[in-house]
């Protein structure tokens, strides 16, 4: 059976907490046996790939150009689509959930579309959803690393 | 030269005041010489559409689905994408600019996308996104389907 | 009811046989009462545009980059897609039918989907395709735009 | 640095000499060290993948539904698009060189792409291309899937 895959999403620049929280988030994922994907750049992404590849994990870009050497030096499997943001779609369609550090308006787009797939959103510092001046709920919010994994196994 | 495209986003099930905030939306476009892009589905797409054939305008429906037959009545060119969710991307991309009525987690992916794209934003009963438990205005609000349209007419 | 989109593939640099073809192809079409879909850059999507215009009719172009500037100066809706190559599946998705006037790498794409599809192709000095040296005669065979046209009508 | 990625491509229905020549392709892709990525569904896709477990290698699936357990068994990595064909063109754009064996107007749009990109491709009983009556020589014609391998292995 394939494996599980859990995506990581996040900026491609991001402050200090969030890139540490993100490589434990990578580690996390690895030591579950989960595949970690992501969108295969610099920021969050690499912080989480290079935990998921410091606890003997394995991880995947799906990468928005061309070219597969544009991924960072993390990424086991780089996934060249060149659809440009389109690629965000896919990441939240193949993973079984989505933890988001951060993020900016790129980060956005893969909590919508993972959102309108109905799958398992897990947040760490990143975006409130309101509508109407009321929260929405559907990410679920975690204080630590820990806890966004711990989060997520119980719904994936 | 290639018209404006202007995209209205929301809801495929929408109530009775988005529906006709988005009608009067799409007859404001229309009256601005803007061709009206959208989902071509129902709720407040239909309603867009509607509102912009009264008004003498013209309607382009990107559906997720093969079948160019599954657009609402008043899309005058639908183009069936066949690419499912990730149509979403194509609305933001090919728009000049968004007005988003209402919505759900889907209205919300075409904002993402738009505002990563750093295309103009208007929202009218929308999402309000906040970062850090602040609000990020990046969205500009319009109290009704008069303000929307000149807000972004400033924009555009 | 949408109106039926007719699709002109055909190389982005072409010769003047090819060319004169185009835009006598994209006249038919409008006469036809279908809207012309195209990849809206040059060669032969800018002489079936051009024809089109000619003859009163509408045209779409579905662009591979981010700017609706690019398309020819024939082109009355132009979508924008970013999605790069890519964008060729949504021509052959969204045409009723298509017309392959000559073409490189880049028309076989739009031919193969549309064939896989099961959309009708008709080849106006296009792509032959043989396999184990058997010519597969999915594609129709036209000897000038007249002929392609209405081989085309027959089959939408 | 990312793994090579290499597309074996063909139809996901197919006789028992190219399932025998797909197998055999996947197992020497795999003792090349390269990744195989495929369509990841039945007949040529699943062949590939099961001679490339058997030789200990690696495999991905670029699926086009929404489901990741639609993959045949020997995919390793399943990567659900949602994106229907259009998944066709990520497979071309990600790999560095593609082994077509057979195939229907899937295969083909595959092997389009990847020309349109500029990849190598190997065919092995797979589509002819002519153009003016005159064979396209640019797929390089291998009559083993020993021949395949070591054609791509000079051009990747």
């Amino acid at each position: 059976m394939a494996q599980t895959l859990i995506a990581v999403v996040g900026a491609g620049v991001a402050e200090a907490e969030g890139m540490a929280q993100a490589e434990v988030v990578g580690q996390l994922i690895a030591s579950q046996g989960w595949v970690l994907i992501c969108g295969g750049l610099g920021g969050v992404m690499a912080a989480a790939c290079r935990g998921g590849k410091l606890a003997g994990g394995q991880t995947i870009g799906i990468l928005p150009g061309p070219d597969p050497n544009a991924a960072n030096p993390w990424v086991d499997i780089a996934i060249a689509t060149g659809l440009g943001e389109a690629r965000n779609t896919i990441i939240a369609q193949a993973a079984a959930g989505l933890i988001a550090v951060g993020g900016e308006f790129g980060t956005l787009s893969e909590i919508a579309f993972a959102l309108k797939l109905g799958k398992p959103v897990i947040g760490l510092g990143t975006w409130q959803l309101y509508r109407q001046n009321k929260l929405d709920r559907t990410i679920q919010v975690a204080q630590d690393a820990e806890m966004a994994v711990a989060l997520l196994k119980a719904l994936v």
